[in-house]
C-alpha cells in the first residue's frame, strides 16, 4: 500500500512538498530519514526519534539478514515491532553493502553470492531473497536489489551493470506477495547521463510505487551529483516519490530538493554526533575545540531540542571529551532535530513560493562551514 | 542545609525508613545512588533518570575537579545546571579514587600530592581543599576527604589512617562556609571493630550532618562487610543518615538496610547493564547467551519500566552483540528501574513491618541467580 500527492509544486525550480502515505503511517515530504542500519538509529530510543520530528527511519535489509536474521524478526512480529517503532519503515536491500563492505562478492546473472563482513559465512541474494526478506521483516517500502559499480567504474561496466539491474528489477516485481509494502525501483547508470535516462525507461516500465537514484554520492565530485539529479529526476514521473540514495549535507539535500527529489537518507548527522561535530545555525560546532570549554550556550541557539534546550556546549564538550556514552545520545538528538527542521524549513519554504532564496541561503552558508 | 527524619523504624532489625531534606529536594531513604562519575550516569538523561525512580545520583569531585574542573563548572551555574539534573546530588570527595586510579599518591599530614590518571600531572588535595571543589560544585551533600588504605592492609596501617582521616575530618568541618550544603564524616577502621568505635567516637564528636561507612567492600570477605556495617552502624546517632559507600548487589543492599543503613551507591546496576547483563525478578539476564536471541519476553516480565514494556530480550541482545549505542541506554534504564523500585520494596516492606522476610527473600534469590 502506497499513496503519494503532491500538495505543491514550486515554480522555477523541480521542488515540490507532498504527502506519502505508507502502511504504518503519513510522511510529509520531502523527508529526511535517519539511519537505523541495525534496526536503531545509533543512541536513541523510538520516543527520542519521534521528538526530533523524524517520521520514517531506515534500515538495512543486509545488516538485519545477517544478525540477528529476517527470520528471527519475522517470529517476533516483524521490524516495527523488534526495534519498538510505530512510524514507517524503508528498508535498503543491502545491494550497495554487499559490494562495499562483504567480501568476495561475485555477481552472476541469478544474483550476488558474498561472504559475511561479520563472519566470513558464504551467502547469496538474488532479488526474489532481497524482496522475501524485507516482506519478512515487514517494512513500508522495500527496495530492489541492485547492481553497484563503484565510482569511476568504465562505462562498459557501468552499463552492463545497469542492465542486469533492470533485469533484476523484473524478477522483484513478479516476485512481489505483499499489496501492503510499497516496492521502489532504482536507477542506475552511473554519471553517464545516456545510461541514466535508458535505466529510466527501463525501470519506469516496470511501474514502481517510487524511484530512487543509486550509485550516486559514491566518490564522484559533488557537481557531478548534483547534475545527474537534476537531470534525471525530471524523467521520472511527476506522481511517484523520489528517494536519493545516501546523501548528503544540508546544501546537498537544498540542491537535490530542487532537482525534485523527496526522500533522503544519510549518516551525516549520525555519525558526525559520535564523532562530537554538530551541525548548529551558525555553522558547526565541533567540540573538541578548547573555545567551548566553558562556553554556556547551547549548541545552537535555535534550537529547541532536548539538549539545546537543557545542556551547554562545555557540558557537551564535557561528555565527548570523557566519551561518556550520554555523549552520544545528546549530540544525535541534535543533529537529527537539526535536519528533520532543515527538511520542515524546506517544505515551508515550498509553499511559501521562497524555496529558491531559502535553498540558496543554505548552500551559501555551507560553503564555509559545514563538515562533509 | 539538611534534615533527616524518621518515619518507620522497625522491629527486630535496623532498618528504617526516612525522609532526608536536601538542597535541592527530597529524598525517601534507604535509597540508592545512581554513578555520575563524570557527571553523567552513563547512557541516561535526567529524564531517564527521573523516570527510573531516582531521586538522588552520586558524582566524583576527584574526576569533575581533574576534567573539566571544579571552577569551570562553578563559573556554568554549579553541577545541577551543568548536567541538567535539579534533584540532590551527592559528591564523594575522591578519597578512594585517589588511592585506586591516582598514580604515584603520597598522604602527607597536609593532604595527598598525586599525579593525574589522566595526564600524569601533578595536584595536591587536602581535606579544605576538597570541601573547596565541593562548595564550587554546589552539591547538596559533600563528603570530606579520607584516607582509605587498601583492604587486607596491617593494623597500624589501617590506625594511622584512621588517626589521620580524624584530624583531616576536623579540618574539614572547620572549613565549611556554606550552610545550605550537608557535610558528611566518613567512619573508618578497616575490618577492625575496635578500631571502627573509635572512629566512630572521633567523627561523631565533629557533628556531621551524617555518616559515611568507608573502606568496606575493598576486598574483604562480604560475610566482613556486613558483619563490620551491623556491629558499626547502630554505633552512629539515630537522627542522622548513614550511608554505606560502594556496595552492592541486592542481596547486599538488604543486609545492609537491616543494620540501619539509609544510602547506598554503586556501579554493579550501570557496568553491568554495560556488559549486557540485568537485573530481573527471575535471576539474571546475561545477553549474550544464545538462548535469548529469539527470546520474545521483556527483560523482566514483572518490570514497567520503558525498556520492558517497549523491547524484547532478543532485540535487547541484537543491540548488545552489535555493540549498538542504545544498548547502553535501554539496559541502563532497566537495571536502574530494578535497584529503584528494590529500594521502594524495601521501605513499604519496613512499613508494613515486614522488612525480615523481604530481606530474607532477596538474600536467598541471590544466593543463586545474580552477579557480582
Amino acid at each position: 500500500m502506497s499513496g503519494f500527492r503532491i500538495l505543491h509544486q514550486a515554480v522555477g525550480s523541480g521542488a515540490r512538498v507532498g504527502r506519502l502515505t505508507l502502511a504504518h503511517g503519513e510522511v510529509a515530504t520531502p523527508a529526511f530519514m535517519p539511519v537505523a542500519t541495525h534496526g536503531s538509529v545509533k543512541g536513541l530510543t523510538p520516543r527520542d526519534l519521534r521528538e526530533c520530528g523524524a517520521e520514517i527511519v531506515l534500515a538495512n535489509a543486509y545488516h538485519l539478514s545477517l544478525r540477528p536474521g529476517a527470520d528471527v524478526i519475522a517470529r517476533l512480529g516483524g521490524l516495527h515491532r523488534f526495534m519498538g517503532w510505530e512510524g514507517p519503515i524503508l528498508t535498503d536491500s543491502g545491494g550497495y553493502q554487499i559490494f562495499s563492505l562483504a567480501t568476495l562478492a561475485r555477481v552472476r546473472e541469478e544474483g550476488v553470492d558474498f561472504r559475511s563482513h561479520l563472519d566470513g559465512s558464504s551467502h547469496f541474494l538474488g532479488p526474489e531473497e532481497a524482496i522475501r526478506i524485507q516482506e519478512a521483516l515487514g517494512s513500508d517500502v522495500a527496495m530492489v536489489l541492485d547492481e553497484c559499480p563503484p565510482g569511476g567504474a568504465a562505462r562498459d561496466v557501468v552499463l552492463a551493470a545497469t542492465e542486469r539491474s533492470a533485469r533484476w528489477a523484473a524478477r522483484a516485481v513478479a516476485m512481489r506477495s505483499r499489496s501492503e509494502q510499497a516496492v521502489f525501483g532504482i536507477v542506475q547508470g552511473g554519471s553517464d547521463l545516456g545510461l541514466r535516462a535508458e535505466s529510466v525507461r527501463a525501470t519506469v516500465a516496470l511501474g514502481f510505487d517510487g524511484y530512487a537514484l543509486g550509485g550516486l554520492s559514491v566518490g564522484e565530485p559533488r557537481e557531478v551529483t548534483w547534475a545527474v539529479a537534476a537531470v534525471t529526476a525530471p524523467l521520472l514521473p511527476a506522481d511517484r516519490p523520489r528517494y536519493f540514495m545516501g546523501s548528503g549535507t544540508p546544501g546537498d539535500l537544498a540542491r537535490l530538493v530542487g532537482a525534485g527529489i523527496d526522500l533522503f537518507d544519510c549518516v551525516l548527522p549520525t555519525r558526525h554526533a559520535r564523532n562530537g561535530a554538530l551541525f548548529t545555525s551558525a555553522g558547526t560546532v565541533v567540540l573538541r575545540h578548547a573555545r567551548y570549554a566553558d562556553d554556556p550556550r547551547p549548541a545552537d541557539e535555535r534550537c529547541a531540542c532536548y539538549t539545546c534546550t537543557r545542556f551547554s556546549r562545555a557540558y557537551l564538550r564535557h561528555l565527548h571529551m570523557a566519551r561518556e556514552p550520554l555523549a552520544v545520545t545528546l549530540n544525535t538528538v541534535h543533529n537529527v532535530t537539526y535536519y528533520e527542521r532543515l527538511m520542515q524549513d524546506m517544505r515551508t519554504a515550498i509553499v511559501a513560493d521562497a524555496f529558491g532564496a531559502f535553498a540558496a541561503g543554505v548552500v551559501g552558508e555551507e560553503r564555509h562551514s559545514w563538515p562533509d
